[in-house]
């Protein structure tokens, strides 16, 4: 039996000098300097087998989505990743899963630079935590109530597919490999993320299901929005669907990741020049009104009829 | 049924204007702005049901335990506490629990003006990951790997109390309430950690088990130690105990959350008076010695033959 040291040796405790930890791994609590002037900005998000990830998962998945969807939340706020802890509940010591966890989320944590420094485990169903911790020049920094009437409305990538991903999975239908990757490993927008801290104005990213996380924007900025449905790109895959089950994938289906955000028209050219310098496709998909609600339309003007709902732990049985 | 964001709201987020929160609950991530000059000190821990805490453990002290467990590791950094965030699975939405939860939680955080800054609510078994942010002048942090031969042990409180409590309620026998509070509502020995830092030398929280920990903390040091275990404070409800039963609860037992630290020779006096400037009871219970491995001495020099085993969540069944 492995023990509970010696998994956080064997599998989390890495000899590298990561900038600012002053102290890692192996006390009671790490201690790091953020940069002179810089704001911290911290994220949290807890991943619970079977809710957030389908049972039979791989866990070279579950260590990069563990981490990717709290980087996402730093790439909405425009932040810089720097540290990590993970918390992680096992029903058991199994040497085989965790070496595949920690491959999936070191890999994603070394392409942003990101360094494990601390945290948990302990046995329990199968869960993790993950907290991050990002830096940010305050005044720069992108808020879900930045959002005024006026300005244009942004979606990064395909929405929908991991959405769409999930269903085949439920419906035991196989899944195309590049599919299931949206599902299984969302990309952070990181890059993109920090070039739009101030440049964009609001914004947040998609993880509830597009229009539930563009109500969650305009809540916070109490204001409106008009959204063209057929403006939000479509994947290869999603092309395959009717329309009505293809828009259903990209308005209300969660787990995408992608940033959502909002620009004033004179930065549009500005915005675009910044998604081709990240190497990450954009599409300007409606426009902040001052009325609440949204307003889904088509090209054509004529309005979107399809039910609207989004994702919630606790009021649905949607995951 | 109450909704994750109904949640959030109703029983988290609440409209205080604390210290170095320039963005708090309900975006993305939070942001916080740490004093200039400061290190950032980072702990996290989860709380599973029916092995953190027994299942029937009322949800005040649940709340107080989820968050005291790691005010506990900041004492023993010498940090002063500052956020906190709160990542909350929950079989589902019980409204009394929750309540419950959150006065346990905002009762302990105000008393230390710990900030709740985000979190995440999901549905799964019941468990609860609270990280903590404080902050230390670095180079006055307490670490567990500052041990060196010559210095003086000392514990606070009364260990081995939350042990016995268990056993009693594992027993199925009724448990003094006094008694039973060493288990569910431990105190974080935050005042004297802040004022023991840059004093005393190597630090430790009682977690595990006091040789356990004392272990861990000579590990890191590279040295040993010798302990009287006669020294060791013993509380009335122990003192009913025969010594042996008495010993093995506070030499093994775990969730005792007391401080265990070094001191040079020349700053005991120094210590005795950091004690009662915060009110804690401290007994110097050893000292450390250059050959590795802890000697249990009893007052008159005989060795003490108990059989030695800290908490390991994964090697044992001892929960």
């Amino acid at each position: 039996m492995v023990s509970e040291f010696e998994i956080i040796h064997r599998f989390f405790q890495r000899e590298l000098a990561a900038p600012g930890v002053l102290l890692g791994i192996g006390d009671d609590a790490a201690i790091l300097m953020p940069d002179a002037g810089s704001a911290l900005v911290v994220a949290v998000d807890t991943l619970v087998a079977g809710r957030h990830f389908p049972d039979q998962t791989d866990p070279v998945s579950i260590g990069h989505k563990a981490l990717a969807v709290n980087l996402s939340d730093l790439a909405a706020m425009g932040a810089q990743p720097r540290w990590a802890t993970l918390a992680l509940t096992l029903p058991k010591a199994d040497e085989a899963w965790l070496s595949g966890f920690a491959e999936g989320f070191f890999a994603l944590a070394d392409r942003f630079h990101v360094a494990l420094v601390g945290g948990d485990t302990t046995r329990g169903p199968l869960s993790m935590t993950v907290q991050v911790q990002g830096q940010v020049d305050a005044a720069r920094a992108l808020r879900r109530d930045a959002a005024k009437p006026g300005q244009h409305i942004f979606i990064t990538g395909t929405p929908g597919d991991a959405a769409f991903a999930l269903q085949q999975l439920q419906a035991g239908e196989a899944v195309e490999a590049a599919l299931l990757a949206r599902l299984n490993r969302p990309e952070p927008r990181i890059a993109l993320g920090m070039t739009l801290a101030g440049v964009a104005e609001a914004a947040i990213d998609v993880s509830d299901g597009l229009l539930a996380d563009i109500q969650h924007m305009l809540d916070a900025s109490a204001c409106g929005a008009q959204i063209n449905v057929d403006a939000i790109p479509r994947s290869q895959a999603l092309l395959s669907l009717d329309v009505e089950s293809a828009l259903t994938c990209q308005l209300n289906g969660g787990d995408d990741y992608e940033l959502c955000f909002t620009v004033d028209a004179d930065r549009v050219e500005q915005v675009y020049q910044a998604a081709e310098d990240s190497a990450v496709s954009i599409a300007e998909i409606g426009i902040i009104e001052p009325q609440p609600g949204i307003r889904c339309v088509h090209e054509d003007g004529s309005p979107c009829t399809l039910k609207v709902g989004g994702f919630d732990h606790f009021a649905n049985n949607h995951d």
